[in-house]
């Protein structure tokens, strides 16, 4: 049976990736699709979202919309790295799928309550639709299977020198997610520089020759593109490798650790302070360190070669 | 037509006080109390609201439970106040009064969507169910007709030298609602050192010889002893004042300033920042200074009496 | 015998005062006077301690200049209430004192060393002087009688909502100094309050007629337009009062006190958080909280009398 | 001509390594020893660094002792690393050289006072006595040839998971030696962590069979020993590196960044947050990133050739 997941994401050129790389996976069931402003607006990452929906034949999985805007500190977005409309390069896709009239908050609870023991949470974006539910329905925490989240670094950051994007833009929510003693992996910058959209990658997507694959070149082009700008570098597909983690666990090691999250710095405010030591607190996290990179691009070729068979079958 | 109040609560011997006040008075309709953990766990102060009802009559409002704990900070009660049971002194009270089985957010949000521009929130506890519903569902900022907080202090705490109890209890919530760019009056301190449980007050209230008097009288004589071993001197009946604000706005005189939550202080974590002068920012509160105190125990004891009066009648 | 004292000071239009009342007092000797940084830049402030000493008819008191900034944060001035000199206001007096060669701080440590047990440290200017002594030579926080400054407040502050302008102006050197167990008096903001420049005051003064008189009366006036305009209120001679406890301890009541100051708030930073229930550590500080206002006017009226006597036959 | 450099350390394993390093090699001249409380308190640091001395054959090179503790924070130390005397292992050497009767603030003044533009401070330790001389004379600021400090991290720390021993044991002097405006370069952890105690190096030392290679392979043993029970992995010989890049700054390569130093965080206190991107701020500080180790080595054993030439001559 499938593991059942709830992406919580905030589209966004990689969370497009994950969302794609779940769809086409058969080890894993989209039980629902939650949204969270972050890369960029709620409005725009919802509508992003159904584009991808729409795209990866994705039809029945609701997609809701969630915080506007984080839970203590004031908004960022990244447009610089994500565009005006949050999921630059790619074509528009009008979106067959409506968003669903529930609030995210509502659904991850009912969700999770719903299926006890049996859904993995994937947030790829700030944590606020998460920290809210917890704090909401504090018996999701016991609740949950697990908890993948694509955020932090425990050396440099990518938004500031010392923290990473998702954390920072929201570093009270994570701090509550980060101490709700559920089991919990952070997939972060450290693994995640590990998945670069090297040229290979982009050539061996290419040559599927689908629609879908063509999004994704047009989107990892972009993506690219920006990141080079901001960087310096190319860009890592930092969302997929949540997905990656909770659709086959072995595809990354990963380490115990104490994580906190810095509220109070100046110049690390949302840092995910990680001590594999334990001198700072029990381990509250498995923290991914290592990423068998060839085992996720043949999974994301898999899945987009899955979606292409099923999307041009419903379509014909 | 009296005004809709919904009174957010911890009780906690001063919110008693304050639940009795709006009550017996004919000028605000509790359309709902909602409960959060604070000077008790939230199993306990909401048993201790049911008892409050029950005491006052109030019969059809319901009675909703809240968050179990803070936004982000770790719990702290205030048992050495309140004691054990958080309302430690008068006898026990059979609840006649269910809880309601809607979370306490969520019935905030449903009553200020279902009379916009009509509800006065009073909350006089830790903010996080009011932080949670303004996160959960952003409008009710826009939609309630303004907020009257008991809390904060310009001056100095009583918690920690420099912040007051509830607001130091969240004071991640507290800086949400104080940000939220809605009517808010801060009830605090310096005003409700002005509301002390003097003797001449306790003689008037025992006066009265009914139940819900002596209750009263119980109940006061116990806070006072505590507040006497803790701070060495008489409790000031906090939450009432908040709820008297509501009832009658000339009770108390404000200043419009600034007020910001410390967030990052060592020593001043919760104090609430008061800036009459505008340099740190514009005005988003009403600040109350000066309490006309002789009216507001006439407001009281009305409350009373009509409460002892509609009782006797119901239960004869 | 004289009880020996240091003014480590900013003149400042209340610097002055401060000098001139123990320039004329017979109960304390000045025996340096050292110069920091604060309410103008360190050079302005030594050439207005030189002019006051002539005025004052001081020979042969080391005037040193020390500290041209704080020592961790950046630097503020106070040119808003002092003016662009540090001293506007009365007419410039040609110095007849020339600056001593050696840095305040080295003068500071000598003259304590010189005289175990002796000198009082009257600080009425940020304390970085005094915490780069204390770091250099740690045995003076043994060696001094004890320290009487102005600084803090136990309920708000002057140059932000929290802060007193002293404190404020270099809060990493005042947490050395309240940190360092020395016998330390803290004549804050509370006390200064009840040292109000009121006409009665600069009424008395002027009818003295003398050449110190009238500096010391063109000074108020323009301290009270200054503060006027900045805070609409009368300007308070905070520094004057520290002199004054120095001279008389009897002038005022103090209450012992845990004082903290407070580093890491963001709308708090160099608050002098007042703990006078002993939770946060035992007492350091000796708190003033009530000023004998007449009686210290009447030591002022005194030392201007005494010094336009002084001088009066030394210049004939 | 060699170049003048002052060593501002606290012996310490690695300490007494840097000396040895500086006191065999022609390129450089040791022209003051200072010391500040850091691996273990003043005193035992001081008389560790005259034992060193002693054995290195300096005579005539004063050793000043300086602050015995940070400036703003409280004191910690790295007894666990460097044992009871601060130098654990090696056997005692009787010293031949007294200390300095002078404050190591006060040399390290007086000395770039007297050789504008040609000292290069080399600190190894944490930064109070540099701090401290900084803010009582800023004029050396302009007068040093350039400084090269051991200590900080652009990735993880040692002693926190974010902070580096040297820059937390006084993040505030840190922060001002670090806002200095001097040419300064960091040699951190990142550096450092490329010049492990490895066997081949403890054997080629060894292999001199001199007293001086006798005590520095006692000494590394020792440091091994203790590194390894802490951190599980062999010691660094971090303030080597500093003084390596003093005698030859091609040793390593280094990148210009802005380097703040986190003072309010509360998992991150002490950090040194460094952007290579100059979002934060101007460049202040070269980076070293990568060590050229086996030309360390080279020097090193270089210098220890040199020293018992040295010392066999004069001793015989």
């Amino acid at each position: 049976m499938p593991k059942k997941i709830i992406i919580d994401c905030d589209p966004g050129l990689d969370d497009a990736i994950a969302i794609l790389l779940a769809a086409g996976n058969p080890d894993v069931e989209i039980v629902a699709i939650t949204t969270v402003a972050g890369n960029q607006t709620i409005d725009k990452v919802t509508l992003n979202a159904r584009q991808v929906c729409t795209l990866a034949g994705l039809r029945g999985v609701p997609v809701a919309a969630g915080a506007g805007g984080p839970l203590v500190r004031d908004q960022t977005l990244a447009a610089e790295i994500h565009g005006d409309t949050g999921m630059d390069g790619p074509a528009f896709i009008p979106p067959a799928v409506e968003t669903d009239p529930r609030h995210a908050v509502d659904l991850i609870i009912e969700t999770v309550l719903a299926h006890p023991g049996e859904i993995t949470l994937v947030p790829t974006a700030p944590l606020t639709n998460i920290a809210l539910a917890l704090r909401r329905e504090p018996r999701i925490a016991a609740l949950v299977k697990e908890v993948v989240l694509m955020g932090g670094s425990y050396t440099r950051g990518n938004i500031t020198p010392a923290a990473e994007f998702n954390i920072h833009a929201d570093p009270e929510a994570a701090a509550i997610v980060f101490s709700a003693g559920w089991p919990l992996t952070m997939v972060g910058l450290d693994l995640t520089a590990q998945a670069a959209a090297t040229p290979e990658l982009l050539s061996r997507i290419g040559a599927l020759g689908t629609p879908v694959s063509r999004f994704v070149v047009d989107l990892l082009d972009h993506y690219n593109a920006n990141v080079g700008k901001v960087h310096g570098a190319m860009a890592t597909i930092h969302d997929a490798c949540a997905v990656g983690r909770a659709i086959d666990p072995s595809l990354m090691e990963v380490t115990p650790a104490h994580v906190e999250v810095e509220l109070r710095g100046t110049a690390t405010y949302g840092m995910t302070v990680t001590d594999f030591r334990g001198r700072s607190g029990p381990a509250n996290t498995s923290v991914a360190t290592k990423l068998h990179t060839e085992r996720l691009w043949d999974l994301l070729i898999g899945s987009l070669e899955t979606i292409a068979a099923t999307t041009a079958r419903t379509s014909s």
